[in-house]
């Protein structure tokens, strides 16, 4: 018996640290919180999510005891269906989040051998030889919790995305004297969600965007459309109470926001009056001030239903001079453009657009500077560690707990594949462990990797020009081509004598190389990329990819 | 003699309205203000930049009188490379714009044969028929003009980017009293930037940003590296001005931060005490507390100098633990991410980073909504025509000025290509003209269009799949391959096995076609294209582009 140690990983790749992924490993077993995804960068073209690298979990398997998930959010439970096959061990979640966690699977096929088990807040449950607390917490999704982790070294607190709003929509305020008592008796390691640290003051309670949509359906005539994030079970709440208010029919659009509808409903998550939902296809038969539309697509993606709407593509809805559009959500740091557009398209269709940051339309789910320090102070950790966040916010989180007293020394920045060890006494970066992000691009899962992202790049760039030489096999005289065929180069209609000199250029290069002989591919494709390359920028200053294919007959 | 008719027509393609491009026609002739370039967009890859369609213009060069330049940052004199081939008319502005302008054009080659006038803030210059003032006015570049513009129909006043700036550092406040006096005589168009209409309250001082710096360079010990645009050049006298009062010597680093400062010196807008300035390769000769470095890269841009000093790529400058960088610029939407990227770089190499948009760090160039107002009731024009923003910036600004009491019916919105048609009593959009955007890719101007675009998306996305059927010209017989070869869409080497069986397909294909002879390519194109789209989706869920090339021997 030595002095008890224990580890804690934020798994993932670039981006937020011990966002989607974090293991705790103690007593030669793993407990796994969350399992979500990462969204692709811009440097990642053609890729549909990132995923966290579980190899190091894999390797243990065996030692894994359970993955806990602290909420419904995508980027804490959208892993899911790729790391369960691979780690096919118990999830453990609130009533919403498993809710969520099971359409999610059934999609996949994976619901049927998947355990899930569901706890309350509140509640504590023993997962191996961890004894894990589960803590209300506020947060723009409902039923999120915070993990207490009871350790032989000491308590973890793991406080995921959250914030403490003192007028939450379901009259349920982040468990304060759940914190408090856990402060008092001791937290050894306290981990919280950065990613409002850079901002001062006080979170904007869920409760204030309630107010500004009654006052806006109390002065507005017109039929009103109110996109937001589907999961946003509180906000869209707050619509419904709105519009029945105001006597209006509800009709929900896009595929999201339908199904989180219907789960939250199901659960008992969201109040929806009888009668007042309304099939999309039935609005037409409603007046204009009798009618309410929910709808995804708050950050402008391109395919989702508001975009659709905006540029006039909907099957079932077409924007008026008169409607009113609330989009109440802010745009997540580089869709403000993409928004922007949508926000421009209603316009010029007639549509007012009540969309601005100071109108009070949208309230963030993460705590800000003051309430971050009233964490720290609640719960007087002995050790931090600043999560969910950039590394730029982890930084200005760890000035906070210096501002109320937290030691330099005992506040530790981590970055995702660092395994941090723990004692009652001690916390500091040990090795790093396996880590980093998977790809997944359709059905690939992986396959996509540096070199085809480059390529991607390249293609992108300035596109790609293809040269078939087709040669004898015995003679290695030319017999055919060079043809040379580009897509994303130039326009070829255009451009038929820059196509042809390129195909002389290649010609004439091939013909030197003929005394020697035909045969030596390799460098006969570097010999047609060189030329054709070095040809094509000097006339173009551009450099697409060059592809020579040689073909024997 | 009828009613005098002016006709207004912003020119540019999507985006900002009346940004880049504006002409004016009166009496049979054409005034043009600023020849500005746009930036690509997202879905415009490998576009170098975005020029305004000038074919308008071109047609009627004959009556073109002028070119008008407000001031000298990009989005306002970067297009005149590409326009004075096309119109070689003389260029008017003030000292510093032509200045910038200079360089520019002698880059080109073109500075020999352009016609640059020099005019300065106060003066009037007949140009044409036009008889034109120009007004000093603040932002976030020296010797900024708006333009009055007197016609027979009226008086249009042009109130490009600017702010009501009450402190400026170079002492010239924006010269109200001329635009108090236009008001007085009678104003018929007010056209003015809209850039910050959604910004409430008044746009900081410039000198504000003045005494965060010195505050700043007073607590800091270490060396000093300050980020910032290169066209800010009372931003950049600012830092001067503190790194002087602290004894620090200056390195400029940077291709156009060397550019731009060397010209500003030169033409006495920009003061540097002599000695002050050190060679970049000599800043290791200096202790960190004497030392400043002046560099570009405030937006995160991959190839800037601060992008490669975060990136450890820097030949000459290495960050330091203790270095302080300071980021004196909000990043542009859409820059965000790549900003953040930069700082968080910068952080793990154990700098300290002061960026934040409440640090005072810096200041806008853009009048916000109580200085538009301002500049509505000073002016008090009869009509109005809100520009420089994007639609909902447009339509933010025009109920400014309703609520300043401009009637609905004399604010006009336009959109780029827009004839408006402006009479003593009347303001209107009249037909549309040509116009649009026309994009540049290295050498080529205008040659990427819509189809090369289309094809670099689709390449970006799942990349290609080239397929080679060879085929005997007689028989129709298949005599090679067919051969398969991908670019950004599986890593081959592990995924031979799918190339394998995409190659059996093709061929299995090809021989169904046998029969009927292998003579019609192109609908043997199609059945492979299509063969082939359905394998691999059903495969992999993607779509590459598929490129098959038929080669007769």
């Amino acid at each position: 018996m030595g002095v008890p140690k224990v580890s804690v990983i934020p798994l993932g790749g670039l981006g937020e640290i011990g966002k989607n992924m974090t293991a705790i490993e103690s007593q030669g077993e793993i407990l796994v919180i969350d399992a979500g995804v990462m969204f692709p960068e811009d440097e990642m073209p053609g890729v549909d999510l990132v995923i966290p690298d579980i190899t190091y979990l894999v390797e243990r398997k065996d030692r894994v005891r359970g993955i806990v998930l602290t909420h419904g959010h995508e980027d804490h439970i959208g892993a899911l269906p790729y790391v369960l096959p691979q780690l096919p061990v118990p999830v453990y979640g609130t009533r919403l989040t498993l809710g969520l966690v099971e359409a999610k699977l059934e999609e996949h096929g994976l619901l049927s051998e998947a355990r899930l088990r569901e706890v309350r807040a509140g509640e504590s449950r023993t997962i191996g030889r961890f004894e894990v607390e589960f803590i209300h917490v506020n947060h723009s999704i409902a039923d999120d919790v915070a993990l207490a982790i009871h350790t032989p070294a000491g308590t973890i607190l793991y406080m995921t995305d959250f914030k403490f709003d003192q007028t939450p929509i379901d009259g349920k305020v982040t468990d304060l004297q759940k914190l408090a008592e856990l402060g008092r008796k001791g937290v050894l390691l306290l981990m919280a969600d950065s990613t409002n640290a850079e901002r001062p003051g006080y979170t904007l309670s869920e409760r204030v965007v309630g107010e500004t949509l009654m006052d806006v359906f109390s002065r507005t005539r017109g039929r009103i459309l109110v996109a937001t994030f589907a999961s946003n079970i509180h906000r869209i709440q707050q619509v419904v109470d709105a519009a029945h208010h105001h006597r209006r029919k509800l009709a929900v659009v896009g595929r999201s926001m339908v199904n989180v509808v219907g789960i939250a409903t199901r659960l008992g998550y969201l109040n929806i009056p009888d009668g007042m939902l309304v099939p999309v296809e039935e609005i037409g038969r409603y007046k204009p001030h009798q009618m309410t539309i929910l709808t995804t697509g708050s950050q402008g993606e391109p395919m989702s239903a508001l975009s659709r709407m905006a540029a006039q593509e909907h099957r079932n809805v077409s924007i008026l001079p008169g409607d009113t559009v609330i989009i109440s959500a802010n745009p997540i740091p580089g869709n403000e453009r993409v928004v922007g557009r949508v926000i421009d398209r209603l316009l010029k269709l007639g549509a007012e657009v009540i969309h601005s940051p100071f109108s009070g339309i949208h309230a963030s789910g993460h705590a800000s500077q003051e309430e971050l320090k009233f964490l720290l102070n609640l719960v007087r950790p002995k050790f931090f560690v600043p999560i969910h966040g950039e590394y730029r916010m982890l930084v200005t989180h760890k000035r906070l707990a210096m501002a109320v007293g937290i030691p330099e020394e005992n506040i530790q920045l981590a970055e995702n594949g660092d395994r941090l060890e723990l004692t009652p006494d001690s916390l500091r970066v040990a090795e790093r462990v396996p880590s980093g992000q998977v790809l997944v691009d359709g059905l690939g899962v992986g396959d996509v990797g540096q070199v085809v992202l480059r390529d991607r790049r390249v293609l992108s760039q300035d596109g790609i020009m293809v040269v078939v030489v087709t040669v004898d096999k015995r003679t290695g005289q030319l017999v055919a081509g060079p043809e040379v065929v580009s897509r994303g180069f130039v326009y070829v209609r255009e451009a038929e004598d820059l196509m042809e000199e390129a195909r002389l250029q290649v010609r004439r290069a091939l013909e030197r190389r003929v005394p020697d002989g035909l045969t030596d591919w390799q460098s006969i494709k570097s010999e047609v990329r060189e030329t054709l390359s070095r040809f094509l920028f000097e006339r173009t200053h551009r450099r697409p990819m060059i592809l020579p294919i040689v073909v024997e007959v």
